[in-house]
């Protein structure tokens, strides 16, 4: 028997880790041959973001395909960036665990050191050849050019070539070419939808995407770069016990007390008093005196005490304007007819690592209104396309009854359907990916929750405004019975008692109480005009501005009484005060390349009426007036 | 520039394979609280069937989990495996990436040397305690006991203490204890659910499950070991291009015939002629010479070619007889109508991996009808309860339109509802798994056809069988008319000509053509007599046996009239020849513990008569005959 023991130990030997990660290759993002182009591509691109936004540069971008051969791609990817220092090169683009930003706690889109050499390692095992990199630093002159493979047995890179070049289009950047085996597909899970999404929450880089004959340029739509997150000390609340004991038997410090506030973020000497107090535990012990037991008192006394969420600072969310400017760029098309205020969570923390949910909603218009409701999902601003069912923004979507919210939802649980769409983005230290593909994130229960309190406020919100709907679409119908009927009675009446048909504006104002405001916008020839009907039908005298947002911007406005006040993104028109039973009309005309451009959708808001007393347009929006950035789709 | 770029570049470095897996350790299935026990177990238990199968021992295992604090338990394994030599034990159980079975090509439950060192690792994180293993190997008289945690920056075992100890009642085995934060729950995620399941397909281990107080026994059902498996050379089909050019590069082979006879499974001489003429490459040439492009020929050719099916060697699937079995031990409770003959399909290959698909099926009785139907899931004979949205399984299942197999499903997608239960095993060299957490298998395109594959099998037997039903409960219907009509009419119709009512068998048979079966069971005290009574309504003389199921062991046939043939585990009557219109009853008494065992349930088979003229019993299963193990929940 002990033959058999020697024997079978005898087998045992260390695993490589490349080998481990090419045999397991699709947990790195390649199992399937349209998804092996899409990773290529977002690895690229998340290394080509971080590296600009490190340097604070603005990021230019250009993602190449090229059909090489049946199921054989060039893929490119060419970034601004610093650029890497010649003796690194290597070890970046073929090294496994090789990173930068392994043990700094704040938000980045790579983290783990795999993603762009399981670029290269897929691509010598789909195609048996090399990766071309070159890059370029600043003070240099020329690039250096390499053609490396990853030797996965040792996991370090064989440098087939090496070459100074001139690469005089560029000051200072990086670029690869590698040949992977794939499928170029269209549609939700292609690699344009991974761009376009990508652009929508990054509108500071341009973003060139070129498929074999094809161009499609993302515009840069603010030179703003998103603020720069800092490092910070680990969290305390969720920290592994584990992890706290090595930590006490590692640390310099000399006592308890100066440990906690030195090795922690957020926590203060008050704080300190506070924990060792429930925790009974004397806050001048020394750490390598404690025990597991101590450890864990302590752990168990943060659950206790308040300590304050994490610093913002590690994080960089997108914020609520660019999200429902990126959700109105996506879908524009659908005309829906409410935007819920997007919510940005506070940070909250999750096994010591902070991070910050946000969600954006959009309901009705000619968004789709059968089937279930359509979900856009993020990373640290990076797309998630894939694995949708295996994601903490799914369960936390199924997990709502949203019934209550007047949505439909079979037996109040699954994915709710009509004509929605819900975005959710996750920022974090430490976003919990399901795998190293990073296509979905964990259902941790504390990233769940926040996600479901996001969507909750945003769901009210749409509740209030399918409410509202309701109550004014019954005040607007009683109004136009109102408009309709009342001439009709009064002129039949007046004929009767032989007398001249008398004024109802003022009977209007009291039966109503309201502000009516028609539009029309009509094509006139290769111009458009339009109308702006403003009616005062309360008893209050009314200081009404009105705001409409400027039409596509190839068009020139010709003429406008009165005169607006044009403020960049949109008109603004201050009227006199309006006194009761009084009305006024904006009158203006539209020039410019109205073949594309069709105005009808355009929207008015009326800034000075609450929105309980108005009927034909709705209140300013809380955001508006803010300059919005703009994503274009070009050529 | 230049001293961002060098910043940047500064900061880079490796990061260790032991800090990348313990900060992600929800890959390796720690993602939740309640998960981590069934984890541990399950690592614990896959290593110890693994070595018991490789040493051919029949496997003895005892799980162990002992509440220990709040959310804090003592988890402990232990087998009468090999066991260990003492210079290995630190590595299994402290180091990961360290196995015997990573470059085998063959079906075995672990295989990337991780599983229970990140048990250790997750352990010692969570609760800050190292974990004892202890390991005997038959040849010493002496166990050897450590106490080890693993030093996960550099991937090594630190050994905390080191004993010799007796260890009298094994004569060789391994157990280890480790202390981690979880959750004990019941239901489908549990401890119990993954030790149920596993008993059901590995009948060969007896596994003893103490949970703090209770202890459960899965006692053996079987003395047979599973085929042990064989290790094979790899298949060509779908290997990846890169791992060919690879190999011609390393290889000795002097020429691309004897490179691909010797170096890959399943390819002869022959074979290699018609590649080589389909690639278009001289079969002499030599592997040292060929291009990446040659490489690409000869992989297109393969797909082109005849190449016989992988090994089955190399697997061991469960086989339909204990699928079967191992489907009415977990279901008896539900008394299903019909279990469709399982299917066990071919090998098949994908990305030169053998796999093979098998696949059982339960319908109606008491399972539930509502809702969608129950699958049990497993891979390489180890239960899948995790993740079942993001399995192959699921999708296979989804694939179909089962309402053309007669079960419900909303628009033919989806889950199909109903009362069915599925069961999936998929058996492969290398199991596709999502993640390291071994939760579920990803969609390969080849496993998931295969999978459809399997399940129209079943689904087409229980098509036939539902219309069957139709068809016989028709038949029987109108049966049940004449035998209960006919005798009113022949009495009324004798009386009122003043006749002796007449013998109707022989009408009966004349009509019905049918041999029609009644069996009743009934308690009598504290015994159990039974009767089954035949009858031939048909015109043809009938050899017919009776099969009846053996009740469960522990009771005893007391008498029987006729005397029954004792087959093991059933009876069988060898009838006398029956005429047409004529019958026979078989008499019998049963003793034993009575209490649990209600007889009503037991099934009767008849042999010599077709499914098509038999009414009141099944028809003998194909399967019938062979002895069945039987497994048994104790205690």
């Amino acid at each position: 028997m002990e033959s058999i023991a020697e024997k079978l130990a005898g087998k045992q030997k260390e695993i490589s880790i490349g080998e481990f990660f090419e045999r397991n290759k699709h947990i790195l993002g390649f199992d399937s041959l349209t998804k092996s182009l899409v990773t290529a591509v977002k690895e690229g691109v998340d290394n080509a973001l971080d590296a600009c936004e490190e340097a604070e540069i603005l990021p230019e971008i250009m993602v190449e395909i090229h059909t090489v051969d049946d199921q054989e791609y060039l893929v490119c990817v060419e970034d601004n960036g610093p650029g890497i220092p010649k003796r690194k090169i290597a070890d970046v683009f073929a090294k496994l665990l090789y990173g930068s930003r392994f043990h700094d706690i704040r938000q980045s889109r790579g983290q783990q050191g795999i993603g762009v050499s399981a670029v290269v390692m897929y691509g010598q095992l789909s195609t048996g050849k090399p990766t071309i990199v070159r890059s370029k630093v600043l003070e240099k002159d020329y690039a250096i050019e390499m053609s490396i493979t990853l030797d996965t047995k040792k996991n370090k890179p064989d440098i087939i070539s090496k070459d100074v070049v001139l690469w005089e289009e560029k000051e200072h950047g990086t670029r690869f070419e590698t040949h992977i085996e794939g499928l170029l597909r269209s549609g939700d899970h292609s690699v344009f939808e991974y761009l376009k999404n990508t652009a929508i929450v990054n509108p500071h880089a341009k973003i060139t995407y070129i498929c074999d004959d094809e161009t499609i340029v993302f515009k840069r739509a603010t030179e703003q770069l998103p603020p720069k997150t800092k490092a910070v000390k680990p969290h305390i609340r969720g920290i592994e016990l584990g992890t706290l004991v090595k930590m006490v038997k590692s640390t310099d410090r000399r006592n308890l007390s100066s440990f906690l506030v030195n090795e922690f973020s957020r926590i203060s000497y008050r704080t300190v008093k506070d924990i060792c107090t429930e925790a009974g535990i004397d806050e001048k012990t020394s750490p390598s005196d404690m025990e597991i037991s101590d450890c864990k008192k302590i752990l168990k006394a943060t659950e206790k005490v308040k300590i304050m969420a994490p610093e913002t600072d590690c994080l960089a969310p997108i914020k609520s304007m660019l999200i429902k400017k990126g959700l109105k760029n996506v879908l524009k098309g659908y005309k829906p007819e409410f935007y819920a205020p997007p919510t940005t969570r506070e940070p909250s923390v999750y096994a010591g690592n902070p991070f910050q949910v946000e969600v954006g909603l959009v309901y009705g218009g000619n968004l789709p209104s059968e089937g279930a409701v359509g979900v856009l999902r993020f990373a640290n601003r990076v797309p998630l396309l894939y694995k949708k069912s295996a994601c903490a923004t799914t369960t936390a979507i199924k997990n709502i009854d949203w019934r209550i919210y007047g949505m439909d939802q079979r037996g109040g649980k699954g994915m709710p359907s009509g004509p929605a769409i819900i975005l959710v983005h996750v920022a974090s230290t430490r976003v919990p990916f399901t795998s190293e593909a990073k296509d979905a994130i964990a259902d941790i229960s504390e990233v769940v929750e926040e996600i479901e309190r996001a969507l909750r406020d945003c769901a009210r919100s749409m509740r209030t405004h399918l409410n509202k709907g309701k109550r004014r679409k019954k005040m607007a119908e009683k109004f136009m019975v109102a408009k309709d009927i009342l001439p009709m009675i009064a002129e039949k009446s007046a004929a009767i008692v032989g007398k001249e048909t008398p004024s109802l504006e003022k009977v209007m104002t009291k039966i109503m109480g309201v502000v009516y405001v028609e539009n029309s916008f009509k094509k006139n020839g290769k111009k458009w005009s339009g109308t702006i009907d403003i009616n005062n039908y309360t008893s209050k005298n009314r200081k009404i501005n009105v705001y409409m947002e400027k039409p596509y911007p190839d068009t020139v406005l010709i003429s406008s009484e009165p005169e607006p006040i044009n403020n960049g993104d949109h008109l603004k028109w201050k009227l006199d005060s309006l006194k009761p039973s009084k009305g006024q009309v904006i009158q203006f005309e539209y020039n410019g390349d109205l073949e594309k451009n069709d105005l009808t959708g355009i929207e008015v808001y009326i800034e000075g009426v609450p929105e309980t007393e108005l009927i034909g347009a709705d209140t300013l929006p809380d955001d508006w007036g803010i300059e919005m950035a703009e994503i274009k789709e070009g050529e």
